[in-house]
């Protein structure tokens, strides 16, 4: 290690790149695509003009989009070997892991990667996005014992995932549900998915090995999966009348409450608060969830009790809500992760895609200390 | 990004996390795995004593070694789901992603990660380093269009190896120099595989799942392949008597000559001086090797050319001998960087088990440098 070099384990306040694609504002609580708030693009926009957006910079005219959605479903379909990597994994692997394996056969008919041709680059992107969300509802279906549904052409992204999760149409609501959900978890800067398509992009790796391995850091429970604890939570609980008193008792025993405070933000998390208004409104058509009145409880207890000490940073986070959502359209908390990354692809690859544009690979330093000189000892000679 | 944040693109002069497991002095052209120079290992060790020294951080004892072993014998078949990978994969698929893939799935069964459970990872990774040579062997085969043979509970790794690739014992020349190879690509420090392993497993990711992603950025032409490259290189010189030409009118028109110049080494790789002395003895006993010929000239050239300038930065690295002695073992280059990862998996493993001891996830910063305050324009109003 050299004078003039800084040390900071796990990175953090290192400035690992440039990029315009997203900003987390955390001290505000503000999250935005390019400039644009996410809670707007949330009420306007779709997964697919989002995908665009964060792909190309720029939103797309009326044509631009039409030809970018139809090359979206027309990508839908999985090649053969990813098939037989579905129906041969056990029911009970972890779809994280089967997902992970499944992007990587997507490899297997990748050419070289051509950073110049960005044109190119950009539609191996399309292709991967469209064929994640079928590669994932085909692994909820068969571990499900369920045969595996085509995708069909006439719907939308949000729309063809329900109904290859489902086997039925869904309804208006959850699909814009779906598709609002999707959109708040597109991108988030330099969060560790991110990052590791970033590093092993770097490489210049096939665009399918690097989002493969992106998937390996989402599966990683300090990463993905919180919303699927929030729900275990939820459910140990069990009744809404049992919420109050096990916040204080949490509170009390410092046992952590699953769904608050983020490394990033510092107030609530914007992707919460959007999440939280549709989730309302639907329970108010329904008239009550359980699962939602127990969060609504521990919520406001949380708010409450924490708005009494100095600890003002914790908040709830995306995870926080994004569960009780995906259960009242009938998803499996085991899903929930897979579905995440089935919106994080376009962010990762709009993040490979600006970096490729200046290149440089990931090396840092490392600071070794192991000792200094030592001899090999032969067997005989060892104590 | 706040006053006090450091921007490194590429991130190098970061120092990323302390280790001891092994250290790269790039101005003296030294390499140390916990201490012992590569040489030192090179001329008295085993892959199976150096994984094992890498791991646990001191040399075993006799009994662990032979505990050790055996149990890396009894780990060497892969499960069902791995081989159905290995035979859909269509013939034309790159090795490294089939691997990718392949190892991804033996995360199929791999339960959560515990990290207070060091020895029980320590066996998940035996299991890895162990399957990782089988899968690279039957890729090979496959591709090849050969019956996989199994592996055999009575060789060494190496030797294991080799005949899996071949199916015939290697002779004990063989057997020892690719041993030797092994353990000169054990493990480098923070390389961009090893760094990759590292960022992903950081999220607490399964430990075949960040295997997976670093098996992602060794596939990138930036990483891993430039021994293959070198080979491609002696190809087209063609004969030994082009070669001193071939080299000054290379430098003439800057054309890059593989093999050459290293991130790290501002002198000769150590591990190039301990291939060429392998190699030299090999094509001795032999009497002629053409490939060997043609890089040996390329070598004096260089170095007899480069002298004359200030140039002195430039110097054989790791990947200029290593390609002529595996194809002196009748490897096919494409199998290359596959062989490169059996023997980086033990290195990667190390870094892995040693970061989990006191983990943090990686969470760099990004400078956004996008718009700040955008406004969604509605289709309709978009010019």
């Amino acid at each position: 290690m050299s004078d003039s070099s800084v040390f900071s384990k796990g990175l953090a306040g290192i400035v690992a790149d440039a990029t315009s694609i997203s900003q987390v504002q955390g001290e505000v609580g503000r999250l935005i695509y390019r400039g644009i708030s996410i809670e707007e693009l949330a009420n306007q926009s779709t997964f697919e003009e989002c995908s665009f957006f964060s792909l190309y910079g720029h939103l797309p005219s009326k044509s631009e989009l039409n030809q970018f959605t139809l090359e979206m479903k027309t990508q839908r379909n999985l090649p053969k070997q990813a098939l037989s990597i579905i129906e041969n994994a056990p029911r009970t692997a972890h779809p994280m892991a089967i997902l992970q394996a499944v992007v990587a056969s997507l490899g297997f008919d990748e050419g070289c990667v051509n950073l110049k041709n960005e044109q190119g680059n950009i539609h191996k992107a399309i292709q991967l996005i469209s064929k994640l969300a079928t590669a994932v509802a085909s692994i909820s279906r068969e571990r499900r014992g369920l045969a595996l549904i085509a995708p069909r052409p006439d719907l939308s992204h949000a729309e063809n995932f329900l109904y290859m999760m489902h086997g039925q149409i869904p309804s208006k609501e959850d699909s814009r549900m779906f598709d609002i959900a999707l959109i708040l978890h597109l991108d988030h800067d330099f969060n560790a998915s991110t990052f590791s398509a970033r590093v092993v992009a770097s490489t210049e790796a096939k665009l399918s090995l690097s989002i493969s391995a992106a998937i390996g850091a989402l599966s990683g429970p300090l990463h993905g999966g919180a919303n699927e604890k929030v729900l275990e939570m939820a459910d140990s609980i069990g009744e809404p009348e049992k919420a109050e008193q096990w916040v204080r008792n949490a509170l009390t025993s410092k046992t952590k409450v699953m769904g608050f405070g983020h490394r990033v933000y510092r107030t609530m998390d914007p992707r919460a608060k959007v999440l939280r208004g549709m989730l309302e409104s639907i329970v108010e058509q329904k008239g009550h969830d359980k699962t939602y009145e127990i969060l609504r409880i521990v919520h406001d207890t949380m708010i409450e009790e924490l708005s009494k000490t100095s600890k003002d940073y914790i908040w709830p986070n995306v995870d926080f809500w994004s569960g009780a959502m995906y259960r009242l359209m009938k998803i499996d908390s085991i899903d929930f992760t897979p579905i995440f990354a089935v919106a994080r692809v376009s962010g990762w690859c709009s993040h490979i895609i600006e970096m490729w544009r200046d290149n440089k690979i990931y090396r840092p330093a490392a600071q070794y200390v192991g000792p200094e000189d030592a001899s090999y000892i032969p067997m005989e000679k060892r104590s």
